[in-house]
This record gives C-alpha cells, sequence and structure tokens, in this order.
C-alpha cells in the first residue's frame, strides 16, 4: 500500500457517515491505519461500532465519494498544501494532547508553524478601532518575540492579529509568523473578503483545517474549530469580546486543555470590553502589553526587545485639550465641550483632526474614545 | 473623677512626648483608663515603657499642654463635636480588629456612621473626568444601597465619592451617607479648597481623624490615615490610581486586615489605569458596577435588593424553546432544528447564549447536551 493509497483511506474513513473524530479514533486504536480498518471486516467492525457505522465503512466507495477522494489527492499533491494525519510525524504534538484531536488536519503553507511554539489571539467580529489596533501591536510584538500567532481568520480582531504578525514576517527568520484555523474547507475562504489576507497567510504563515475540501461555511463548525485554536497554542489572548461571545468558547476550551487565558481589559463602559472582565473574574490573567504574556509564559527570545511604552501625542493645541479631555473611555460631544471649555464647532473640528490622525474613534452611537499606543 | 477629667488624661496621655498608639494601647492594657496611668507612678510605669517615656508621664502638665486640652475640651463640648476613645462603647467596633487602632478619635458630624457597615472608595488626586465620575456614580448607588461611603476627602477620587454619597443623602433615611478619614486636626480643612465639602460632610455625614486639634498636614500622617479608611470598611474600591499610588497602600492595608479589595479596570493605555490592574493582577476583585460589590459583600438592602440571577437566561423565548426540544441527551444542531421548527442559525444563536449560561454542554463530535441542576 503506497502513501496516497493510504491516504485515500483516511481521507475515505473521515467521511463515512457517522465516522466523527471520536469514532475514528476508537477505530484506529482497535485496527491500526485506515487501510487495516477498511480490510478488517464486517463482523469484527461491529463489535466496536456501532451496525449502522459497521456497514458504512464496508460499502463499496461510490462514484462521488472516489471524486472526493480524487480531488483531495489532487489537491494534496500541490505544491505547499499538506493533508497530515494522527499517524503523521508532522503532526502538531501540541493537538495530541487535547480531549478531541481531529484525526486528519488539511493545512496549506508553512507547515513546521504548527510544531512551534505559539499563542492564539481571539476576539470580536465587530472590534473597535482600538481593539483591532491592540489585536494587530499586540500579534506583531509576539510575532517579533518568536512566538506563532493562531487565530480563526475571522472578520475583527482576528483578521487584525493575523496581520500584525505577518508584519515583519518577511524581515527576520525568527519571527512566529501566523496560522489561521479556519472552519470551512481550505479550498473555500471564509469570509469571502478574506481572500487577499488568506493567500498571505498561505503564502507567509499557514492556512489549517480539519474540514474535507469543500465543506462550507457550517455555523456549528466554528465553535468546535476553537479546540484547534486553543489546542495548538500556549494560551489564549483575548482582546475584546461581548459579553456572550464566541471567544469565550474559545477560552474555555483553552482552560479545559491546560492553556492559558489572557485578556486585555477596557473601559466599564464598553460592551466590547465585557467578556473579557467576566474572563478576568473567572481566573484569566490580566494583561496591558505583550511583555506581560510573554513573562507570564516565561518566554525569552534573542530577537528585538518588545516596545511597550507609547510614544506622546504632540502638537496642537486645541488637539491636545482633546485628548487630554476624552481620557480613555468613551465620551460624548457634549462631555468633551464641558470638559474642554471649549466651543461645539471646535470640539467637532478637533475631533476630526484628531479621527484622522487615528488618536481617536467614533464609537456607534455617537461617542469618541480617544486611542491608546502600545 | 468625671467624663470631663477622663477625657482630659486620654488627651493628656495621646499628647505625651513618645506615647504613640502602640505605647498607648500597652499603657492602657496594664493600668487601665488614662488617669490611672497618670497615678500609677514613676516605677510602676517604668516597668511597662522606656525610662524617658515614664519620665514624660510623670512631668507636670505644661501650659502649653493644658491649653490644649481646654481648647480640645471646649470643642469637644460643641454640638455635633465629638472625642472618642478606646473606652467609649461608641468607638467603631470594625477598628478593633486592625493591627494597630487609634486609641483616641475625634468626629464631627453623624458619629452613628462609624459604627455601620461601610465601604471605602480611593483613588487618584489627578483623576480623569471619567474616573471622577464613576467614583461619584458607585458612591451614590452603593449609599443608596445602604453602606457608608469612606474616604479621605483629598482631591479627586476621594472628593467625588463623598460627593456621590451625600446626593440623595437627605432624601432618604437608609442611606449610607459619608464619612471622611482626614490627616490633619479636625479644626483645619485640607486642603483648603474642600472647605464646602467639609462643611456638607459634618452636617450630613461625619468628619473623622485621630490627630490632635491642630495638627496640620504632614506628609506622613496620610498614608497612616490610610489604615482607618480600610480599617471601618468591609472593603475598598480603587476607582483610578497610577501605577504608584497612594491608593495602593490603601489596598494593601485593607488586605492586611482582611478587607476585600475592589478595582476598577479602563483601558490599557490609561496611566490611571495601571495601578488598578495591577491590583487586579494581585487577586483585587475586579468590578464594573457598584451591584458587582454588592454581590460580592452578599448585601442586601431594603431599598435595593440585590439581583443574583443572570437576566439573560430567563424568559428568552428562543432559548426556552431550545432548552424544550435538547431534553437531557445528546443532539445534534440538526436534530434542534427539526424538533424546534428553528432555523439553523436561530440554533445556533440559542446555543451559544444557553452554553455561555452553562444551561448547555458542547460535547466531543460536535453534540450538544442539557445540563441539569443538582
Amino acid at each position: 500500500m503506497t502513501d496516497t493509497d493510504e491516504l485515500a483511506a483516511w481521507i475515505r474513513l473521515m467521511d463515512t457517515d457517522g465516522v466523527g473524530p471520536q469514532t475514528a479514533r476508537e477505530l484506529l486504536g482497535r485496527f491500526g491505519l485506515p487501510s487495516e480498518i477498511f480490510g478488517a471486516g464486517f463482523s469484527a467492525l461491529q463489535k466496536c461500532v456501532p451496525e449502522k457505522i459497521a456497514y458504512a465503512l464496508c460499502a463499496p466507495v461510490s462514484e462521488e465519494l472516489q471524486a472526493r477522494i480524487d480531488s483531495t489527492l489532487t489537491w494534496a499533491a500541490q505544491p505547499g498544501n499538506r493533508v497530515v494525519t494522527l499517524a503523521d510525524h508532522d503532526y502538531p504534538k501540541s493537538l495530541l494532547t487535547i480531549a478531541d484531536p481531529p484525526p486528519v488536519l488539511y493545512a496549506k503553507g508553512n507547515i513546521s508553524l504548527l510544531t512551534r511554539q505559539a499563542i492564539a489571539i481571539v476576539g470580536s467580529r465587530n472590534a473597535t478601532k482600538q481593539g483591532l489596533e491592540n489585536a494587530e501591536r499586540f500579534a506583531q510584538a509576539l510575532s517579533t518575540a518568536g512566538l506563532t500567532v493562531i487565530s480563526g481568520m475571522a472578520l475583527g480582531i482576528d483578521a487584525s492579529a493575523h496581520q500584525g504578525a505577518l508584519l515583519h514576517v518577511t524581515s527576520a527568520r525568527d519571527n512566529g509568523s501566523t496560522v489561521a484555523v479556519t472552519g470551512t474547507g481550505l479550498d473555500l475562504v471564509y469570509p469571502a473578503r478574506h481572500r487577499d489576507l488568506a493567500h498571505k497567510i498561505a503564502a507567509a504563515g499557514c492556512l489549517l483545517s480539519e474540514y474535507p475540501l469543500g465543506t462550507p461555511a457550517i455555523a456549528s463548525n466554528f465553535p468546535r474549530r476553537n479546540r484547534i485554536i486553543s489546542g495548538l497554542s500556549l494560551g489564549v489572548l483575548v482582546v475584546e469580546a461581548a459579553a456572550q461571545s464566541g471567544s469565550l468558547i474559545t477560552a474555555r476550551s483553552a482552560l479545559e486543555q491546560g492553556r492559558e487565558v489572557f485578556a486585555i481589559p477596557g473601559s466599564i463602559h464598553s460592551p466590547l470590553s465585557k467578556g473579557c472582565h467576566l474572563l478576568i473574574r473567572q481566573g484569566a490573567k490580566l494583561v496591558e502589553s505583550a511583555q506581560d504574556i510573554l513573562e507570564e509564559l516565561r518566554w525569552h527570545s534573542d530577537s528585538s526587545p518588545v516596545k511597550t511604552t507609547a510614544p506622546a501625542a504632540q502638537g496642537d493645541p486645541l488637539c491636545d485639550a482633546l485628548l487630554a479631555a476624552a481620557g480613555y473611555d468613551p465620551v460624548s460631544v457634549d462631555q468633551l465641550a464641558e470638559r474642554s471649555h471649549l466651543s461645539a464647532a471646535e470640539v467637532q473640528a478637533g475631533l476630526l483632526t484628531l479621527e484622522l490622525d487615528g488618536k481617536i474613534e467614533l464609537l456607534p452611537g455617537g461617542q469618541y474614545r480617544r486611542l491608546g499606543k502600545i
């Protein structure tokens, strides 16, 4: 039996009706490799799995399934693509420690990243600009320090984390780069607007999925995918999350897997800090900088030290007065006018300048918030 | 010996060179009341305290000291003023549990507040506007719930806490009002610009100091004063504090006294949140609302009962329908959709809520199971 035949058997196994990761692992534990499962015969299989699944495993390969197998093998033969199985030396060791490791992983890009020390960065799809910037800065600093940044390629925080990790990835070989664990087959990009990002990650990092090629975006696959994000990581950083957010599932999954959970605090008036505050109250580590995470992980890198200090805002007295009056919490134009003793028109003019300079952001609901630099 | 004579002996004792709170408590423990200390004689005193202090205790009362005693007795005879000693029934019980209770307290205002359940609210003198507003809002809510708000009458957070606690103090008798523990004699107001505030507190709350009348603002007295602020309280809330802030001394003092410490988080880019974040990392409770504090203290007031149930979990028809459809056996998303006649998206949304509420769990293999309550 060739490697290709064995790979075909893995794909066939995971494609069999009723066989999920758990059943697959039970069968593999009993019979060895997939080819041996398919050669075992009905009566032997029936002792291990329900009759219905035993029948399905003994059924001849349909034309449709054969087509799926063939197209997957063709995909896997292309440069940069890999199908990594539990039997593979390249299978990430970190996933072997979780309760439900996926038997098969589809990878596109630099597969060696899967065996490097990593940190997950996740958060809201509807993040604030400050949240997006925090995600990017933390990811950049952690990647520069040599950690691989894992995320889910979702809109918002996820995308910023990937982008931040990629910022300097070409300039130094020690950088950690980034891995996107997707909830669809790797031949699809979800969300579609992340096509460019997916190409960048495939080129300089790695795309990863447990779902067969062609698997569309199915809502229930995304929470399950989160166990891989946390499983690949030493810890999970939640940047911004509402009180009921999928990021909290990733955090809980991290706890179950014995991983660290880090959360960035924020204003008590910001709905997108509620989830982070909940996590901190439940024991997550409050972090203010990438350095906090590196220290908590006792991580030492030879590369450039992480800068955590903010450059001082400079210039225009009107803008300076507004920034001072704004603080770092959400604030209305009226509050700003009252605090700064400026006219509403002056406040509006100053806010426009500050927004264009990326020093303040307009929040949903018309309030403004000052943006800090890490 | 009249009460006035005894009070004069207390004042004389605390005015004696070399006698601080600790020596005073040792002498009181050995001889009883101050009049008995002064009647004990040099050789008896010498067995208890250093010779120099024994001499000082036996020295005749100087004219200057007599003038101070007389003016203090005059002050204490004015309406609203009290000198409360360790021998007094009105001495706050909470201070008897701290390591270094002041033997004499000077009070101006409603002394009954000193024996009520209290919360301290402290923070930076250079607070942000948002911080000041938070202090006022928390103080108002906690005072309305019946807790007395203790603070130090400093600029910034302290002043806002007192003001917030006083906002509704005249409208309901159950309100907690406020106590200002000052670092000077009560015949002085420090800082001077808080003259109006001091008058308001004396009228509707209470001013308190361990320092004799006439004691000016001496820097070293303020950190010592903090042990009384925390000592009078069930817990200390730090609203805003820089990384090196006197508020952290109050928080440490609270921990040493077995009091709770609460801190309000903020932007990681705000220098005035650094102290709060430090406290949270060291174990202080992160709080987003006054309600969080009341729940942590298991505080129930007749005016506003503490709600402890999560509002999200109740009454949501979607979640109720899903729970009913789920039963207590593992069930797939498809089955749930079929049983509940909801769309897959609705099922997913509901499952996320239910999972976060701890009402349903995600099983390995992607099925869900309803969790029962014991």
